[in-house]
């Protein structure tokens, strides 16, 4: 199971922080855009750079769909390149696509992101929960049966993340503690040799608070928790996201890591000096988020 | 606007009804499947007999996403193609992706999905709401810009739908009928000259009660109606979501068109025949629907 392969690349590089390849165009570096490639095989050509870079640092990749989709089937297309590039580097792969819908259409997205013999094989694919549980189902079956992960969102770091997830249902349930509790309950039929499963939580860093009561409702359950740094959340306020073995949470960061360059003055506008900034922010996030760590348990983790 | 567009395909084929393309390849018929195509050229070439069969017959298609993305980059890469066809017969194109996520990230998908300069150059897009209305508000920018339109998922047709769309909100509203406000309130910004808005709306079929009272408060946003036919709702069902002008939905049916093929004992396995009992059961679900309209208000609508 692949959250076994997870834990595993925490423990051996000491780091649960992860990597999102964004690509926006216009952040790129500009050696990047040489004009000799189309824009979709420049992004193949940057995110292999990145992911060499941080390859030994980070336990895993987030590529962020929608990026992709900009460049249409080529952009697909390197995203499919993309994955294959991480796996080859032994690296987990987190697909944030965000997907769902209900039955067929749900399984069919299932087997595009997660299977085995389909086109993108992630490891980890992220599922909004609006639709219903029964809408997430094929999900659950699909990451079963080929041993991969799902994280379904809970509650995100936007500001108006609370409209929904903090509503009540007919049960007088919190909408994002009715969704912990269920992913609770359905990974518990998924755990791992690890002792976590293979149904995790998307939870935003920005809401500590909100952070700490899902921890205690899904005990065995992974975090990926979005906006470190660019969207607000520091080092101290992902605390709350793990246990206290130093797992349970995947701490996730796109810009902060991806586009420090313009905000670097001595960046040369070269691709050595560029993917030494992106290896350097990453060894950066590895060091604070761990030093917390290290602070909140007053003992190594890993 | 596009949807003054189409408004006025509505009129012109006196006809609400349009037709999902979902290429589940198992159901696809045989004479599909010869071999000498790839998969996902197997599926343009399908996509492209039932966009003629229908053509003359339905306002819009709606594309299915998820089926395409079954076939990786290939897959996509026939959804712009078909996207286009569609455009090239003069039909409306709805895509069916859910997307959604936030900040730059929404906006990512907004114009991959719906910029007229973009891969897809889709009409309409389908957005989830679950990130909050602060998620959304890049679809609407981006709608409102290429003179595009969304829908936004308010009340979904799957037995599940009523887990997070019927919690209670801070305010003490009931979530798909606050987030019917919210459709109906932004869309007052981006009414046409038929006096129907950009922003419209998922609303299942196999509700009607619900859609009644949704109706109430959208009263300019069009609806879009999946679950006609397979999912259980049939046609007495989908008149509450209609106004009595006889605009405002779009009812959808994707097997019941599609694969009544599967059902049809006289099927010769011909691509003739195939398209003919497409076209066949287009035309039925208009009669059903156009009547069901009639009964209800008593007078010709269109």
């Amino acid at each position: 199971m692949v959250v076994d392969g997870l834990v595993e690349e925490i423990r051996r590089k000491k780091n649960p922080c992860i990597v999102g390849i964004d690509p926006e165009w216009s952040k790129l570096p500009d050696c990047y855009k040489s004009g000799a490639l189309s824009r979709a095989d420049s992004v193949l050509e940057w995110a292999t750079d990145v992911i060499e870079a941080v390859a030994d640092i980070v336990p895993a990749v987030k590529p962020q769909m929608a990026f992709f989709e900009v460049f249409g089937a080529e952009g697909v297309r390197v995203h499919q390149q993309i994955v294959s590039r991480a796996h080859s580097k032994g690296l987990i792969v987190v697909d944030d696509s965000k997907r769902n819908d209900i039955g067929n259409t749900a399984r069919a997205y299932a087997y595009a992101h997660l299977a085995k013999d389909g086109p993108i094989n992630a490891d980890f694919l992220t599922v909004s929960p609006f639709l219903g549980t029964d809408s997430m189902q094929p999900f659950i079956d699909t990451a079963a049966r080929e041993g991969k992960g799902i994280f379904v969102l809970v509650k995100t770091s936007n500001p108006g993340s609370a409209e929904i997830s903090e509503a009540t249902n007919a049960q007088g349930e919190n909408i994002s503690r009715w969704l912990a509790g269920w992913v609770n309950s359905v990974g518990n039929t998924c755990v791992g040799e690890c002792g976590y499963s293979s149904v995790g939580a998307v939870v935003g860093a920005t809401f500590p608070d909100e952070a700490r009561q899902l921890r205690s409702i899904m005990k065995n359950s992974f975090f990926l928790v979005p906006g470190y740094g660019a969207q607000g959340g520091g080092a101290a306020d992902v605390v709350s996201c793990f246990n206290d073995d130093g797992l349970g949470a995947l701490v996730s960061s796109s810009r902060g890591v991806l586009y420090r360059h313009l905000e670097t003055p001595e960046y040369d506008g070269s691709r050595p000096m560029y993917t030494d900034i992106v290896r350097q922010s990453a060894i950066e996030m590895r060091d604070a988020v761990c030093g917390e760590l290290y602070t909140a348990y007053t003992k190594m983790v890993y």
